[in-house]
């Protein structure tokens, strides 16, 4: 077997084993040699070769969701790191673990005019669980670190004692750091960096370990509910009419079916989840904007729960989170052993447990029933606005909201869905999705950057089929995820041209002026088409009812040796109408 | 006129006016509506729209680089602005004036779950002069920041006064910040981020505007050079008679030829310089790494200088700062404004004034004649290594190192020649370059990202024709960069294309192996046209010498209505070694 000659690239490689890091995604440079060496040269390990560190990073993302276990993304010294940043911030927001290993200059050689330097240490404070910024191996004794005793000491074994000394203590600092990066990113669900100096030569290779790195267990503390806080939800609870549950992202299958089933039944409640919750049930309310935009004040505050129980990650719906700030609840409690947003200005308690935990606790013969009619009314309007809906599907011209309905409806069972922001994940709450479907989006910071890349991490480690619908913007955006060397031949895009940022026209402004269409819609004319080619994807185009679903009956199937795209061309200048008249016809 | 209704997005527009800064790059949002309808509401400003926000950073460089003015990049909240972050610290390392203006949700909105919200302040604290966090303007007394005084307040008119007072303090203050930011930008030449957060409604307008800003005067405090230190310069000047003057990157035009002039005729000193320095004088050493990498220690000692003499920015040559760090000069100055770079780790003196300033002083009348044979020899070492360069261009297969040649011999008078990292960078330092041609390269953090998107910037505001050459990873890399309306049609790309990083070849290690060709040179068969039929270039194509040379004949004529690219292809296997075989025959 072949290793990096230098220790700390061993030691950080036998520690990423150690804990169990498979994936590892490696950006080409020079710097990074002895930790590209040594990922790629052993086979615990799946390594991946990305050029443009944006994608390196959202792609190791989307492996990281999919495996909920830290993945590596290795890249050399320079700017090459801060393109991670998008991705970064991605995982922080979504509780996605994430090793980011950056190798650096030594400390002496920063700041001096060298090529691909800058100040990486700490670089992204604002948006990391832990920053490990390592020290150089000790090589001899002209490359010892400051340290005042050394040159004092005249005898030569009293120097060679300290020497040796000093590189333990620099090899225990190193260890004690990556162990505790990469617990954090483990334990706390979130992106870490590693910032790993090398001096050179950088590509000497050995063929026995000079190091033996220990990996330090992590220390779990189990938490539990406070027996009084649980009392005094139990009275809340019990004393309340008016219940509303609101899911945010949530991965799929991490609530039991059975509290699923118990809080439907209840006539108290209702239970608003959005795709993203992977959450179903019949009397769930899964469309919330579908029910409440219409709405007038009286009815919105007849809406308005005594008590509001979230759990799960961020929240799509803005029309949701305007009612509640408005008609704030008397009792706001977050579940959920990470932080709790205080989304609605009224958060009252954050119950540190996972809804699981909670649920045992708290459903299990403790709470009662009550008398409440407030279930069945929101499900008649549910009833009523299902209706409309179908009504109003029945009589629309090809455009971007058809466009949704059709794609949904023909996304394959037992499928994963991968959506990009923005037009995508709102139009995709409208409809309700097939059970059997799994849903992600990357809501963590919601941005349009990465999406493509995110969706092909998850196709590469997943046997089930990936579909990932975009907007065009978004695609054009993270183009660069094409270049992938990785991609599973049942992987299909499907990316909704509108020919600009379709979603802006639904905001006030002036629509057909230039300035509108250049600097917020930024109109273009562009098409996947060239990227299919250049980057070996079967292309295929629609730009009607009658052509989507002809081409939609073949576009799953496994009948090509590369993935597919389809790229759907709606109506730039009718979209709009369509979605601000759908709002007023579901009244 | 038409101006966004809040008057905090006024003040941040017409500051910008009062300041001069005329480009503005913006990226389509929402949060940033009202920055982006005061721009482009306003013709005093030149607006782009630009999606990625990467490439609009790179394209705000390439455009501040030529006009050594300040130029603003306008972006939405989230994760927007950490794409940025690359070009940002490009601006930091090569002093280039970039404004950053962020959209940001008003402060009581982050932290709480909404959509597109990171943690802005700050964010970018590495790699910036200034960071200024706005407040967001009061409208009313609902939303006053925290104030401990006006809930105590009972009468109204005490309220109404201290609320005016808040406003006042509220304005001044980010006035005083803006000022503060952009004179930063404007007197230290770099980076700037000015965040601005805006509480909805975002879209509305206004006629008139309710603020008038005034812009802060730039305290210029002109540095003086110390007599006593003149002095000391001037009697280790006249007594030594090896001396070298060592050029980074410098922009054209930057010394009085009679100083250059005065140095070339000094028969102590050596002047080498760098295609990115911009300097040209028949008596100077152009392609150092030419000179230096067939010495032999003995003769790398022979070159020791006793003074070494630096100015402008960071060094391409590695072979120079081996060799300098080696054999140490007695006496390293560096002169310029800004920071000085300790690169050969003997730094006696940074003399902070602009070079031409330094030579007025120092070069008239002040220093005498030296007796010295150190040009001389060099430059007889120089004119053989000429000849065995032309030498060896005679004997050449059609390689990487062919095509620089011709390339470089290919160039137009007149025009601006940009430079991707890094192979096209230091392929070029080995010929002497067109003196008519002004040249560039993003050396302040040798990223392979950005480059095409710099160069696009440039040909934006420059009459002269800017012509690219990149190699194929870093083109690929930033093909987002091409997604442009603004290139002109005189705009050419040269794309080198070796099927990956060939850079890596030259290096030691495993050439040949999967492994290598894998994770080192990322060996693809991507091809340049696709891009140009999607974004309308004129593409071309060669792939043997005849056929380059006939394609260049008519490659820089305007006679098409788009720009254009060539692409040539090289043998991946076989540039390593007329490389390295080069280096052989100098000798």
């Amino acid at each position: 077997m072949i290793y990096p000659k230098i220790p700390l690239a061993q030691t950080v490689v036998q520690l990423c084993k150690a804990k169990n890091i498979k994936h590892v995604i490696i950006s080409p440079g020079s710097r990074n040699a002895p930790l590209t060496i040594g990922f790629s040269n052993d086979n615990f390990f799946k390594c991946y070769s990305i050029v443009d560190e944006r994608c390196a990073a959202f792609f190791a993302l989307g492996i990281a969701q999919q495996l909920q276990e830290p993945t590596a993304v290795v890249c050399t010294s320079g700017s090459a790191l801060l393109n991670y940043y998008p991705a970064i911030a991605e995982a922080f927001y979504s509780n996605i673990p994430l090793v980011i290993l950056s190798a650096d200059r030594p400390k002496h050689l920063i700041g001096i005019g060298d090529g691909q330097t800058i100040n990486q240490k700490n670089v992204f404070a604002n948006h990391i669980l832990y920053a490990a910024n390592l020290k150089l191996d000790i090589k001899d004794e002209n490359n010892i670190p400051v340290d005042e005793e050394l040159p004092i000491l005249k005898n030569l074994e009293d120097k060679l004692e300290r020497f040796l000394g000093l590189q333990k203590g620099i090899q225990a600092y190193n260890e004690g750091e990556i162990n505790s990066a990469v617990n954090h990113a483990i334990v706390e669900k979130g992106p870490v960096h590693i910032n790993v100096p090398f001096d050179e030569p950088l590509y000497d290779v050995v063929e026995t370990l000079s190091v033996s790195p220990k990996a330090s267990d992590i220390q779990f503390r189990p938490k539990t509910i406070d027996a009084y806080e649980l009392q005094e939800c139990l009275e809340y609870w019990n004393a309340a009419t008016k219940k509303m549950i609101l899911v945010g992202v949530n991965y799929p299958n991490e609530i039991e079916q059975k509290w699923l089933d118990e809080l439907a039944e209840d006539d108290s409640v209702i239970v608003f989840t959005e795709t993203t919750s992977n959450l179903q049930h019949d009397s769930f309310f899964p469309s919330i904007d579908q029910i409440i935009a219409p709405l007038s004040p009286d009815e919105q505050k007849q809406l308005q729960p005594d008590i509001l129980l979230t759990f799960g990650g961020l929240i799509v719906s803005k029309k949701i989170k305007a009612l509640l700030r408005k008609y704030q609840p008397k009792q706001h409690w977050h579940v959920g052993e990470k932080m709790a947003n205080d989304t609605f200005f009224c958060l009252n308690k954050h119950i540190e447990v996972a809804p699981d935990q909670f649920f045992e606790s708290f459903l299990k013969k403790q709470t009662h029933y009550v008398k409440s009619d407030y279930k069945d009314v929101w499900l008649a309007k549910k009833q009523y606005r299902i209706e409309r809906h179908r009504a109003y599907l029945k009589k629309l011209p090809f455009s971007d909201f058809k466009v949704f309905d059709l794609l949904l409806k023909s996304v394959p069972n037992n499928s994963i869905l991968h959506l990009s922001n923005s037009s995508a994940i709102r139009y995709m709450q409208l409809f309700s999705c097939n059970k059997t479907v799994q849903v992600y989006c990357n809501r963590g910071t919601s941005g349009i950057d990465g999406s493509t890349a995110t969706a092909i991490g998850c196709s590469v480690v997943n046997k089930k089929q990936t579909v990932f619908i975009t907007g065009d913007l978004s695609f054009f955006y993270d183009s660069n995820a094409l270049w992938n060397n990785y991609t599973p031949k049942n992987f299909r895009i499907i990316v909704v041209n509108n020919q600009g940022g379709g979603i802006f026209r639904i905001l006030p402004g002036h629509k057909n002026t230039e300035n509108f269409e250049t600097y917020f819609e930024t109109h273009h004319q562009l098409t996947a088409e060239h990227l299919c080619k250049m980057y070996g994807y079967k292309y295929n185009k629609a730009s009607s009812e009658d052509g989507l679903k002809k081409t939609l009956k073949s576009f799953y199937l496994n009948d090509e040796e590369s993935p597919k795209l389809l790229e759907v061309f709606t109506p730039r200048e009718l979209n709009d109408e369509v979605l601000l008249g759908y709002f007023d016809f579901l009244k």
